[in-house]
This record gives C-alpha cells, sequence and structure tokens, in this order.
C-alpha cells in the first residue's frame, strides 16, 4: 500500500466533520454564475459554441420535391406493367439536373431524364432508377416497375417549414452546424466561448525546458487546465505563474480581470499555512468563500465573484490530479451555468470493475481507470495519489466512489465518468 | 414507410454484386496515406496533437521526498507514542516551504516544519499532519502517533526515472499535455495537424444566408466536413463552392493542393451521369479509384493520390449524411494512418435497441439513433434517409447493423458507435 493510499483509506490527517457535500458545492458554484450575453456568429465562428435560442425551420427541407437517384422521372401508372422480358419505352422530353432552377413537367406516357437532387418535374409521381433501364436519351427502355414515390424526395420529408431543428443549449458540432447551413443559416445565435485565464501558483514552479532546482517542480497544472477549458469550448489562456507573494498575485489577479469571464487558479488553497497566498489574497475580496468539500482528490475548494464586474473566480487545489478532477466535476458546472447548457458534464455510466479499490470513508472519490472501448468493464489504475499524474495520463475514466463506500472489489458495477 | 426506407430496404436501384466490403475500403484507404513528417512543437502548440515518439521521465517524479500535506517533519519513532491524552512535545528547528531549495535535516527528537511540496527534510520519515497537532511553532505537541512514510511522497513514486510515460500515437489531452510538463518537457515531438481542404461541388448549391431559388439548396457540406476535421485535430479549411464544371473543378483542386495533406471533395460522384464532375475530372488522375463499397449511407466512393505531392483526395457522396457517416467511417481511418494513431476510431460499444430498425440487405448500415447517458440504450430515430439532416441533428450514435442483417428488434443488442 502506497503513502498515498494510507492517506485516503485513513482520511489522513482531515477533520471530516463540516465537509460540503458535492452536489452542495456544484449548486453554490452553478449560482454564482451569470450566463453570458448572446452573440451572433458566422457559421465558421459558431462551431463548438452553445445554441443561445432554438433553430426552427424556415422553409421545409428540402424545399421542392427531388429525386433521390440519378434515372428517370415518371408517372408510376405508366410504367407498372415493365419487367426485364417486357420493358416499357418511354419518349424522354428532356433532362434536369441538380440546381437546374426552370419548370420542368412530364406527360402522361413520356419520361424526363433527372440527376439525383433535381427537381421533380411537375406530373411525375416516381423516379426509375438508371440502372433499372437502358440509359437511354431520346427514349428509355425501363426493365422494372417503380412504385409512386419511388426514389423522390418530398419536400418537408427532412423537415416541415417552422419545425424545430435544435434547441437553445446544443453545442454545435458538426452535424448540428452542417444542419444550420442546410436549413439556410448564415449565422447562429450562441452563447461566446468563455474566457478563462489558468493562474499556477507556487514558488516551487518552475517552467518546463528549464533546468531542475532541487526544491522545485515543473509548472503543469496550467498547460493542462488551459488545455481543459479549450477542451471544453473555451478561449483560454495561461497567466504568467504567480509566486507566492500575496501582492504579486493580486496584482496578477487585477490585471487579468479584463480578459476573463473566468479565472482559475491552482494551488496556495491548502491549510491556512504561510504558503497559503491565494486563500490570504482572496479572503474577504468579492463574495470569494474557501471551504472543504467532500471529495477525493480535491478537497480544499473556493469560489467567488471578484472586482468590478464581478467575474467569477475558482481555487483549485495545486496537486495535479485534484485541479484535473476539480476542472471535470466543479468548473465545467460553473461553464454549463454560463453557457445555459447541460452538455458540458461529462457522461457517467455503469460498468464492471476489473479489480478492487479502496476510497477515503466520507467523501466522494473519483478514481482512475480504463474503461474498456464497449464500455462494459473498468480496469482501476495503481499510483492513485493526487500528485501522481502518470496514473492520470493512461486514465480514460473516472469510478466514482460514493461517500460512504470504502472498498470495491472485482465484479462490482460501478458509476464510471468518461473522461474527454 | 417513407421513400428512403423503401429504398434502403429494398436496394433501392443499386446492383449489390461488386460492393467492396467496407473493412476492405478502409484498409485501401489507410494504405494510400504516409504519415505526416512529425515536428518538435511548444506545448501550447502541440494540444491535441498526437505524439510521434515515445515520452519517458527523464527524472524521477516527484524528483524528491516531499511532503503531501501542511505538517511536521518528524521521524516516526519520535512521536510513536503520541496519543490524544498524552501528546509528544518536540522542538521546531525550522519551516521549509514548498520551492524552497537548501538543504535540511531532522535531528532525532525534533521536528521541521513542512508546508505540502516542500522538500522532506534529511533523517525525517513521515510528516504529522499539522491538524494532529497544536501547530506550534517554536515547540509543537503532537497527539497522535504518524507511521514511517505518513504524508510523505517518496521521489519517483508518480514514475521513476526512464519509465515510459505516453506511447507515440497517444493525443495530448489535456492530462497527458499536464504530464509533459510535469515530467519537465517544453515541448513535445508530434505529428503535424493534418491540413484538411474540403470542396462541396454542385450547381445547385447556394451559400448559407442567401435567398433561396427553386431548384437550389443551400451548401452544408464544407461547413459539416471542415468541423468534423477540426473535431478529429486537423485545420480544416472551406474552398469556395465548386460549380459542375470539370476545368473550374480542376482547376480549383489544383489551386488547393499546396495548402492540403489531405483533399476532401462532397457530391458529384454518383452514377455517372454528366454531373458527376468529380469522377469526370479525377478518373485516371494520380491513382483515383472510384467504387461502390457495401456501406449505408455513402456506397459511392473514390479515393487516391494526386499531384506533385501524391497528395490523398477522398471523394464523398453528396448527400450529407453520407458525407458525414464517410468522414466517420472512411476519413477518420485515413488520418489515423497520416498520424500513426489508433485514437480516431470512434468507440464502438454494446447496447440494446429500444426499437426496430430495418437496414439494407448486403451493405453494412450506420443507423442514427441516441445513446442513453449510461450507454446501455439506443433509441433508434425516424427519417433515416441519407438527405434527412435534421435526424442526424439530434442522433450521438450510430447503431451499425451488419450487412446479412435486414431487420432489428426492440431488445437486440446492437454494436453502437458513439459520435464525437
Amino acid at each position: 500500500m502506497t503513502p498515498a493510499h494510507q492517506h485516503g483509506g485513513t482520511g489522513g490527517g482531515h477533520d471530516l466533520a463540516g465537509l460540503v457535500p458535492v452536489d452542495d458545492h456544484l449548486a453554490d458554484v452553478a449560482a454564482m454564475i451569470r450566463p453570458l450575453t448572446p452573440v451572433e456568429l458566422a457559421l465558421a465562428e459558431a462551431e463548438g459554441c452553445v445554441l443561445a435560442a432554438d433553430v426552427t425551420a424556415g422553409h421545409p427541407l428540402p424545399s421542392f420535391d427531388n429525386s433521390a437517384m440519378d434515372g428517370y422521372a415518371v408517372r408510376a401508372i405508366d410504367v407498372a406493367s415493365a419487367t426485364e422480358r417486357s420493358p416499357v419505352t418511354l419518349p424522354v422530353s428532356g433532362l434536369v439536373a441538380a440546381g437546374d432552377t426552370g419548370a420542368y413537367a412530364v406527360a402522361p406516357g413520356v419520361s424526363v431524364q433527372v440527376m439525383t437532387g433535381a427537381q421533380l418535374p411537375a406530373g411525375a409521381d416516381a423516379v426509375v432508377p438508371v440502372e433499372w433501364t437502358d440509359g437511354g436519351d431520346a427514349k428509355v427502355a425501363i426493365r422494372r416497375a417503380a412504385e409512386a414515390g419511388h426514389a423522390v424526395r418530398r419536400a418537408g420529408d427532412d423537415a416541415r417549414a417552422g419545425e424545430p431543428l435544435l434547441s437553445a443549449g446544443t453545442v454545435l458540432g458538426p452535424a448540428q452546424l452542417g444542419l444550420v447551413a442546410a436549413a439556410g443559416g448564415g449565422t447562429a445565435v450562441v452563447r461566446p466561448r468563455p474566457r478563462v485565464v489558468v493562474i499556477s501558483t507556487g514558488n516551487e514552479l518552475a517552467e518546463p525546458g528549464s533546468p531542475l532546482t532541487p526544491g522545485k517542480i515543473w509548472e503543469s497544472n496550467s498547460f493542462m487546465l488551459a488545455a481543459a477549458a479549450r477542451q471544453a469550448g473555451c478561449l483560454a489562456y495561461r497567466s504568467p505563474v504567480a509566486p507566492d507573494e500575496p501582492r504579486r498575485l493580486l496584482e496578477m489577479i487585477e490585471s487579468q480581470l479584463p480578459r476573463a469571464d473566468l479565472l482559475i487558479t491552482s494551488g496556495g488553497v491548502s491549510m491556512g499555512g504561510p504558503n497559503d497566498v491565494v486563500k490570504d489574497v482572496l479572503t474577504g475580496l468579492g463574495t470569494v468563500t474557501f471551504r472543504k468539500v467532500a471529495i477525493q482528490p480535491g478537497m480544499p475548494q473556493g469560489f467567488g465573484v471578484v472586482g468590478p464586474d464581478a467575474t467569477p473566480i475558482i481555487t483549485l487545489p495545486g496537486n495535479p490530479v485534484s485541479a484535473y478532477v476539480s476542472f471535470q466535476v466543479f468548473v465545467r458546472a460553473a461553464l454549463e451555468a454560463m453557457l445555459v447548457t447541460r452538455e458540458l458534464t461529462l457522461p457517467v455510466r455503469r460498468a464492471v470493475l476489473s479489480g478492487p479499490l479502496k476510497a477515503p470513508a466520507g467523501r466522494r472519490a473519483y478514481l482512475r481507470g480504463v474503461l474498456d472501448t464497449a464500455g462494459e468493464t473498468v480496469a482501476p489504475l495503481g499510483h492513485q495519489g493526487s500528485h501522481q499524474l502518470a496514473t492520470l495520463g493512461r486514465a480514460n475514466a473516472l469510478v466514482i466512489a460514493p461517500e460512504q463506500v470504502t472498498a470495491m472489489a472485482e465484479g462490482d458495477e460501478v458509476d464510471v465518468m468518461s473522461l474527454p
């Protein structure tokens, strides 16, 4: 058993009294957030954004009856007797290609050649695929009957005019963006991407790529948290690392406020020691509150709004895994509130545990694991300490151990949160 | 039953002989791709890229023994008798904060105050959490024994020097990027983001936002496919829409080649009619081959390499759902080959179908559905025609019907591909 396991398993030195339940903290974080004011963006810019208004079809989709295949538009009754042995031959009175914008018609006993996507000529009620014919130009021999409606796409059979296509709160992924375009929308009304500034704090932090000095560690949280914010649809910026000097940190926070819809700090929030500079600086500033949440990892949390624009700030613990889990659980909830969507909560499913896991009493634990591609079995990983980032690099899921559970066994069915 | 269903269920006008199996086409598409030459990028730029080389720990992580909590570094033997009723009091000979870079030691019978992340002073083998003490500065009363190793993170207990951290082919998500940073890497050797140019073709296409003319439809595939490519980690560009004029299309393809690692066209590949301009222009150009694949939607496919740099081109059908499914199934396979990764294939899991679905004989079908958050049940959607994009906008998964299956019933366990 590693020290980290002992720590987790015994509650370490932590007093479990007065811990705020995870769901209460989630609700409190969301409650401090005001939604971002919607903006209208060109389609390509709106990619990945959250719709701020429902999208309805302004016209029927498709807007006109058209052919689903290359072939011949006919009246079905005229080809009803066609067979391999006894084809029906019809004159071909013209050709309509996709994009042709004239007015076309099929007279009784006549056909019009049509390409995929072409308007269905008036009078026609079916398209005979070219494969069922001799492909003729002036006249065509049809070897098989086509029922009324065959290979015809009726106006409105994708969506009727006025039909809801997408609801507010939907993330505009590729398919949704395509749908807005197909319905004729050149712009979309969306919540802007939240601007997130990440400030890592700590005298121990050295920039990656620089030489190692004993006592220092390489800074990783700002890279990780900025990437996590971008993955969740934000514009994210790394601030320079803040030293453990209250005045310097305060200056940094104040200078970053104008560019932030949300500030995230990591580190400096543990037990109120001399290095808890984030706690020192922010306590009493704006509405910021610090508390211990009944979660593992990620117990020390702070949140509130600061500055002239009441900018939300969330202070995450400095251990990398604690910061990561806090982001996925709490910061995503804040972003959801900002974007008025429910699509940022990571999916939780049931899966069978393929090995044992320990969990701390009295706290909801998020433990690293590997979910198989079928989503049926989750393998717990070793080295679950909150500083053990290597394990996180291999994980694709978090096994959730409820507050009252201290051990889970192979074969247990458990809740598993998929990581993005 | 809609026309689209009839079309699917009966094979429409399609001759099923000579269809290329999906897996053969996947293999052929991947086989034409050469991997992109690796580049070294700064961490922030490498976000979302695929590692081209394994990352190993150059130093132990952490690189020095350190404290997991705020507290007092001690020799465990010195506090073994400590209890609530009979605390052990030790002098405090100093304080080590995180980031302090001196050399520190704990003498027998003495303690040193330590902050989370601080170096563990030489001689100490445990940290007594501040919560188990009176928090004294000059001397400290310890009310509980700490075993050797308590709240100590040993050098290398995250990763030993030389230990593999991430393997080539891994996508650098937030956690992986954090891990590279934590291991001191200021850069990463990755495959560059593939540059993908999307060319939609067709005289029928009008730009979204412009007025509707009968016979025309709004262009949506280039928005959708460019977004899908970005979602898969590419830099994607929309070319202007190409009309059904061979010379103009050829000019466009040639002018886009220098900026493309992969060209994607949509439309113009159906049955060899007068509007199959993509087929006309590309047949005989480079190694381009057209074929029918045993898939629904997305049967007409073309691929090959063209131009002086043997740039791969994939020609997708013009129906929006066909183009989308083709991207997720075939283009992702090409991108995987380009990036030497297996992380772009969309996950397939087993789930229970909550309603019936029809599928075409002789072709593998990808049918739109909604997978519940638990990943256990998938609800089939109506309107499965390959032009019916509204259904795709609501789907989060594709139900896969194997080639020989023509009907699936409520309660069937089926393969389901999750959409990104």
